[in-house]
């Protein structure tokens, strides 16, 4: 197995490699080079890497699924930040800011088709298995993505359905990542759905560590301002949890809610959640899924090396400090 | 073989019969059932039902395919809607008007992928090809209609542009359609492949005709207001050969798109398509493809009633009065 910094590095030279149709086509295309040029960790291609090496495959054989993923990935970044009106991603504009909102629709439709074509360049006989894993995880990201969207609207929410946004918004393309990866290296059925439970379980837990961190993080090494969440009143692990504790506190966290954004809400909400022990509960949450996570990739018959690189991986992600 | 009407009610029966997620997931899936249910004459499944019949297979073996085609025609609809800011769709409040610009957005995404879906749920021996079909044709769509969006401000536009255009974004959506039917009716590469021409050249036609309708059809078979592309300045078939001509009637010509958007401008530019012999000119591109569309129908080995049933569908597209 490579080092997690070599396969990253592997998916960077793969993508700037990519030839798209230029000419007329380029008002189509070049928008997507701009979106996959954006960089970051790469970690979901590399998750596809990593399983095709570590079952006895090659990482080369699965290059093409990584970039898949890798391009179906920045096309839900890209469709989000139309709907999220959100006109920064990584300190650039956003393609619908850099370009037009029309070019980001379509461009952004382009880009599921890419993705679903290089996700099938696959030997035929693995085309079926891995295609529906890509399909029905696709599914799942929009009903995350939906759910999330209704949450903003939602006066309760529990922390079951909260589970279940970030399970399809989050966990599903990580586990669908890593499945694919096993599947073309020539996992068991068996090993390939252990590794899409590694990658889901490391997906929630990621997910509320970074929850965990926009409130109780060090703004240095997070790399946002810390307080986004509260100042947002956006629905987090602490937020569904902490309301769900019911009581005079919760009372008080209403209130608090109610303070125009500004440091005032962030420092009061921020002691409440303490006074509701939230900071402890979500610890022990992503310390709960990581456990799964490791728990499934235990259960699989790879070997103590690839065992340990996927551990790494979880770590590096969960225990994340930007 | 069925009639074309019966096939019809084939695809209108089966996409009744689908059940999609509700609950908690009502507001991703219900849009699209609202947008599957507004009709239309199903010409695109009927085509695959066809294909499927005609090479010998059963056309209910081809219905999942038939299915995912006519879901994903109804997503390019419902992302173009969006783009052009349309209200109004068959009589009815379009889907981002109906519930909003996200849902749209989101809700559309969704079709796409369950449209891929529903394409792969065949025999695996057939999955490559279909799958291939399928997702070529999609690139094929979205590059003529980024073409097609790009010609509204273009000031110059080649007939083989304009015929580039047409041909992603209305051909080849019928060509798939048709292949993938052929395919699943066990036709082999050669007939599937001339199945494909059949329908471009088909959408070719039906789209030149389209154009022709607009400015010299009869408002009440047409089903809309003649003149409505004049008054847009929508760069058809008669609008780019007529800029081809050159000469004096085609500075008229200018001059004519100058007057304000009315009666007027719809009168004169009328008159100058007719001087300019482009009704004509229409009429011809239209028998020539549909010539094209037909000499690949009868280099297939389908029998005589088999050819006659496409030749009718063909027929009743291009001579389509509504």
């Amino acid at each position: 197995m490579k080092t997690i910094a070599e396969y990253s590095a592997d998916v960077e030279t793969a993508l700037r490699a990519l030839s798209f149709p230029g000419g007329k086509l380029a008002s189509l295309y070049q928008p997507i080079e701009y979106a996959l040029s954006a960089g970051g960790k790469r970690i979901r291609p590399v998750l596809t890497l990593m399983g095709a090496d570590a079952f006895g495959g090659n990482a080369s054989e699965a290059m093409r699924q990584a970039l898949g993923i890798e391009i179906f990935h920045n096309f839900t970044l890209l469709h989000d930040d139309v709907m999220d009106k959100s006109d920064v991603r990584r300190g650039r504009a956003t393609v619908h800011k850099k370009y037009d909102e029309n070019t980001a629709i379509l461009s952004g439709d382009t880009m599921l088709t890419l993705a679903t074509k290089f996700v099938a360049d696959v030997p035929d006989s693995k085309l079926r298995m891995v295609t529906d894993t890509f399909n029905d995880m696709a599914l799942k990201l929009y009903e995350g993505q939906r759910l999330d969207m209704d949450f903003e609207t939602s006066e309760k929410i529990s922390l079951n359905e909260y589970l279940e946004m970030i399970e399809g918004k989050t966990g599903s393309l990580l586990g669908a990542a890593v499945k694919i990866g096993a599947i073309i290296g020539g996992a068991s059925g068996k090993d390939a759905q252990a590794m899409y439970e590694f990658g889901v379980m490391t997906g929630l837990a990621f997910q509320i560590q970074d929850d965990w961190l926009d409130t109780f993080g060090d703004a240095t090494t997070f790399g946002k301002p810390i307080g986004g969440d509260i100042m947002n009143g956006k629905k987090t692990y602490l937020y569904v949890a902490a309301f769900e504790e019911g009581g005079k506190t919760v009372e008080a966290l209403h209130t608090a809610f109610n303070i125009a954004p500004g440091e005032m809400r962030v420092k009061t909400v921020t002691r409440l959640y303490e006074k509701l022990g939230m900071s402890e509960k979500c610890k022990k949450a992503v310390g709960h899924y990581s456990a799964k996570a490791l728990k499934a990739l235990n259960s699989t018959s790879l070997g103590e090396e690839e065992k340990e690189a996927f551990r790494k991986l979880a770590e590096k992600l969960i225990g994340r400090k930007k």
